[in-house]
């Protein structure tokens, strides 16, 4: 009876081990694989903090506030996860391109499906307010290509940093949103508002810890797109305003050096008369980079 | 403006140190060092195991659902943490103890303050319901003499797995719980009932993670102890029936094997006589040894 006990007990040298071996009877192969990498870095990290009692106490009552939290219209563990830079790491681990193709970064939560589709040229701001922006460029393949087809697919947050889903009675449903197709030169351009950074939600346990910190809780100014077309990888992405004040410290690392854009402000009356403004506008160009399914 | 952009963008490979970078402002020294080692791990753990976008959304829900659990009564992010051994590992960490001292384990949800001191060889045991136990032993410090005056604050579930907490109003109030305080020969001896296996409570989200990993949810049976004396280290420990069908898989990893005690069933009349019983019991011996701070 000793000698059984003797092995498999708990310690503090082998409490990966003996964690990871308790599971050995899993079914599921991939959920166990994914454990015992958990369980390794987990007991990992306790031992290099070696966290109080009362320390562990706190981490315990942040995951429980953090859960707490969250609601149908709130993910504060979805936060988390942005602010610690795991949602563009598994982003970035699902969505490896080839040299050339451009870079993905987060969905994000003010997706809408159903957007209306309009055609070129069409201003998605619905109440004029704000500095206005013309967005064009071009849909390319790896090879330089024109993508015909494409169906792109953008929003934006308004002058002030929100969305239309933040503010229905005050912004038009469907403002700063569209859906657009390319033809055969790959071409796209419709009109909009100069976005605005904004923060993501801070009144909850993530917000505090962001404090905590030292942190801000901003996202520099940005347009999302989705890029689809038949033959091509889905491309999931943002453009980000270079002078943003927080460009270099987005709160959920969206940033990439490949996606910042060029916002050049026009004031020629000409100029602004041929992009169909009447006042001094935003002109943004850039192209998208699609990569083909296994490239 | 490009150069400044080139350094500290979020990629793949950097990801862990742009976020820990970010973190330079923290005023709280200590926050800052346990948050770069928590982003360190788990950074490289999403890199083992590159999560699909499906699997990382489970993830956040299990937190989610964990969190939501959590109530007044409930603490599902502690059972979790039970689970994966890291409150035992948490509990290591902080009761290192010197050679020949006895090893600490696990305090748990069921101790109760104020349970009432009585004299040696009282019987905690207030409902006679179970198979009679004596329990008995000495206090000593590492030199192996006598503690006197030490304070035994000892709870146990009852012959069904439930502590009284847990059944209001079917067990007496302060069932099976009882302080008593040694005198000059450091000696300890009370009654109570042979303690049974239970499970953790195991209808939340840990209870289907243990399922999905093929482990059970039950604690092998055990009698909790305080022990604390006058210029000694506090000792919050178990001892165990080592002959439990749990004894080896205990699901919050709380058995050591120096805790392992030795449950003795004796139907000799003169000694059911000699311990104040009417029927046969069991009798278990354990002395625990204290260490001094510093020590």
């Amino acid at each position: 009876m000793p000698d059984t006990h003797e092995q498999g007990y708990f310690t503090e040298e082998n409490s990966a081990e003996v964690v990871i071996g308790r599971n050995r009877n899993a079914r599921d192969a991939r959920l166990k694989e994914v454990m015992a990498v958990i369980v390794r870095h987990l007991h990992a990290a306790v031992k290099e903090i070696e966290p109080t009692e009362e320390e562990w106490l706190k981490a315990i009552m942040f995951l429980t506030d953090t859960g707490h939290m969250c609601t149908e219209w709130r993910q504060e563990f979805i936060l988390l996860s942005d602010t610690l830079g795991v949602s563009m790491l598994v982003d970035a681990i699902n969505n490896r391109k080839p040299k050339g193709a451009s870079e993905s970064t987060v969905l994000g939560p003010f997706h809408v499906a159903g957007a209306p589709e309009l055609p070129m040229g069409a201003d998605i701001c619905l109440d004029r307010k704000g500095e206005p922006m013309r967005v064009s460029g071009r849909i390319l393949d790896t090879a330089g290509n024109p993508v015909a087809g494409a169906k792109i697919d953008v929003w934006q947050a308004n002058d002030e940093g929100f969305y239309d889903v933040q503010q229905k009675g005050i912004q038009p449903d469907f403002n700063l949103r569209g859906v657009f197709r390319t033809g055969a030169d790959g071409r796209y351009w419709f009109r909009g508002v100069k976005p605005k950074y904004y923060p993501i939600p801070d009144d909850g346990p993530v917000g505090k810890l962001l404090r905590a910190l030292g942190r801000h809780p901003y996202r520099p100014a940005h347009l999302h797109y989705i890029i689809e077309a038949e033959g091509f990888d889905r491309l999931v992405t943002h453009i980000f305003d270079p002078d943003d004040p927080y460009i270099d410290s987005d709160a959920v690392f969206g940033v990439k050096k490949s996606l910042l854009a060029r916002f050049e402000q026009v004031s020629d009356p000409a100029r602004i008369a041929a992009a169909g403004f009447d006042r001094p506008f935003w002109d943004v160009n850039f192209d998208f980079v699609l990569s083909r399914a296994g490239e």
